[in-house]
């Protein structure tokens, strides 16, 4: 066969990027487990129908066909799905006799995307979310509680701080209705499209799609410039004038959620009025989330409140999450060389080996420093020491051990600094900043 | 939308059943990390020319089709992955330059195949696979090697013991070409039918696939029924009279598979000559492995060593691994009743909530706890104790706590004896037991 090369859209870590994935992972596992979020893996595929609920995403599934599939066959039934809330609210309803409410869940999962292949755009990625769903009502402290948690998972990695920025639907929906304009969704879609097309488009779009008036649209764009770290946002949306029940609903809602923040961690959760979101689903609370100093990339972690995605017939299940764009993230990081990893395996001692006929002696010192938990490989062949040595060197093996010949003690060299000192493998362990690959930021 | 149904051939599992996939898995991957394995990830599709090189899985693949391609795009051409060795044989060719040889790694991930439905048949699995390639050579020990990985990696898991069975191909090959059968490989493919046709059957097989007489069928036969946990099955197949270098190969590295496993893990490894595995690209070692008490199941853990999957013009990579069936395995024992685990969520500490104003109290508790390591959640509502009380029962969370009033010190619970002591959210922490859910075996 001839060479392979990358397929577009499909990104893959080489295994020290991986390395920096899997401290990722394990950091926002254990902080969601921390905060009570019980794990869940849905299966990967869809059927079509359940996929195609929000014609706005049509476009982007992969569907799948059984290559040998018989003519008589269903086909195209099934699609990979697309997000982690989509299949969340279909096992929600699946399993509501088994699960106990309110149910918290983090999910941490590849979803796909059958875009049109371009520069950059991932077709397959990882997401990590979490969510919590309640049986007809979800108090609203959740909406305020999820922000927290991503601070929290957000704030333990190597990677500059991030500001969640939040906004309200009902808010927004509030004040459009509030100005007479009855295509409220056209005018927020509108609004999404700010920074994309600036002012005067957002206009010339608000009149085209939303009816929207001069003075109406002004109002529109006032208020999407509002943004605030505190409830002064409310003073600020007030003094616009706009009266609607919707919109003192989510001036409400939406100060509680930035109240709690300020309690709880200063500096992190922002009101921001021009977050819009694309999905339809969303009702109540909306978040984005910036990567200080990578904002021009736009959003690593987004979410918000859906009352309608998981109800079939008289069961209603309301639901807050936030989805933390983990191959995003590590793209844009990567990218500017902002990750490293201290080695490229994750062996701290390399065994070396005589003769190949006493390798059993090598593999009783690994197996005796595995057991007390330090990773350990042992050299692939007896060469000379000095390639062996540069086996270790090129992983960035810290440790290089040598079983004593006749009855002399063995003895361990830490190659970085030369020093060789005699050592037991039944005692000796490296420092505990050796024991595993150290994951940094910072370029 | 209607109450969703579960699709056949893609199981989920409950939260409780998920926490013990992830414990198993992170044995796993802690297990693969000490013996030095890298971790990887790759991409979950492959061009489908990749995928059908080996005709026969070709019935076994899903197609991936965009629902919105144009009529001139190329279309069909990815499919799912059916399993990690082939996408591991592609990413070394595609990535030799970057890679350091021997390589090792390991990868954890779903694969899919496109199976006609029917009952108790996987169509999506999650696989945990090691593998060693290196360039040009591959030194014959690490055949012996990984099979001791796997069961250090299964040994530290709460199920039935399990024995590796080993063969190796040119053994299997050298013995038929040694009885004149020109067709090694039918006879192969007839004698891994053994279990399902019994030995008549494969002895017609072997007549009309492989031309062999009853005398060289009948020798077949009693190849196969050779199986020992040492060296001794050596003499059992010189006995049998044959001669061929290709079979001298084989006893020879067999053996030193088998005594090495001796030598690290008494009754771990076992020769068994009927293994045979279906995939064509094996060319060495092949291993089976039987939980005990499930044989009839069939093998939970296989794989063999490929000396030419990974080539490409003048590089070529041969390689050994080993793929354990992570979702197999746990269906099994699922089924069997054979796995608990402690509560449904990982939930140790439930902070009661007295009244709805105080909810920032309550969630002061929950971050000094959790800053210390205990997950912990805050109760959903300020409901009557007794109720709060039962939301942790209904999730087995075995504490509850409840801040106290106006200056009086809090209390902590332990709902299963009733014990309820004064406590400091600063210093307090669960017994080490309690932490964590406990996964466990048995029935």
């Amino acid at each position: 066969m001839s060479k392979p090369t990358p397929l577009s859209g499909f990104p893959e870590w080489l295994p020290p990027q991986r390395m920096i994935e899997l401290s990722f992972l394990e950091r926002l596992r254990s902080t969601f487990e921390l905060h009570g979020f019980a794990p869940l893996e849905t299966r990967a595929v869809e059927p079509l129908d359940q996929l195609l609920r929000k014609g706005e995403t049509s476009k982007e599934v992969y569907v799948l066909r059984r290559l040998q599939a018989g003519p008589d066959e269903e086909d195209d039934s099934l699609g990979l799905h697309f997000d982690l809330t989509v299949p969340f609210a279909r096992f929600v309803l699946e399993n509501a006799g088994k699960l106990a409410f309110p149910f918290r869940r983090y999910q941490i999962q590849k979803v796909w995307r059958g875009e049109r292949p371009a520069a950059g755009r991932y077709r397959e990625f990882l997401q990590a979310d979490i969510d919590i769903v309640d049986r007809d009502t979800l108090p609203p402290h959740y909406e305020a509680e999820l922000p927290l948690v991503i601070g929290d998972a957000l704030g333990g990695l190597p990677i500059p701080p991030v500001r969640i920025l939040v906004n309200n639907r009902k808010l927004a929906e509030g004040f459009y209705r509030g100005l007479g304009l009855t295509e409220p969704d056209e005018a927020l879609r509108a609004i999404d499209k700010l920074d994309k097309i600036g002012p005067a488009g957002v206009t010339e779009l608000l009149a085209q799609t939303a009816g929207a008036s001069d003075s109406q649209a002004k109002a529109c764009l006032a208020l999407a410039e509002i943004s605030a770290s505190d409830a002064s946002f409310v003073d600020a949306v007030r003094a616009l004038g706009v009266e609607h029940e919707l919109l003192d609903d989510g001036l409400t809602e939406l100060a509680a959620v930035i109240e709690t923040g300020r309690d709880h961690s200063p500096g992190l959760v922002h009101a921001s009025l021009k977050i819009a979101r694309g999905l339809d689903y969303y009702t109540g609370t909306v978040y984005e989330t910036e990567l200080v100093g990578y904002e021009q990339f736009g959003s690593v972690c987004s979410g918000g409140r859906y009352d309608n995605l998981a109800s079939s017939g008289a069961d209603h299940f309301p639901g807050v999450g936030i989805s933390i764009g983990v191959s995003r993230l590590l793209g844009l990081l990567f990218n500017a060389s902002a990750l490293t990893v201290s080695r490229s395996v994750p062996t701290a001692v390399l065994v070396a080996l005589p003769q190949e006929e006493v390798r059993p002696t090598s593999n009783r010192v690994a197996a005796a420093l595995r057991a007390r938990g330090v990773p350990t490989e042992v050299a692939p062949s007896a060469a000379k020491f000095g390639k062996q040595i540069r086996f270790a060197e090129r992983r960035g093996i810290p440790f290089v051990w040598f079983p004593g010949a006749e009855g002399a003690p063995d003895e361990v060299k830490d190659i970085r600094s030369g020093e060789q000192v005699a050592a037991d493998a039944a005692v000796w362990a490296p420092p505990a900043s050796d024991l595993h690959p150290i994951v940094q930021g910072g370029r």
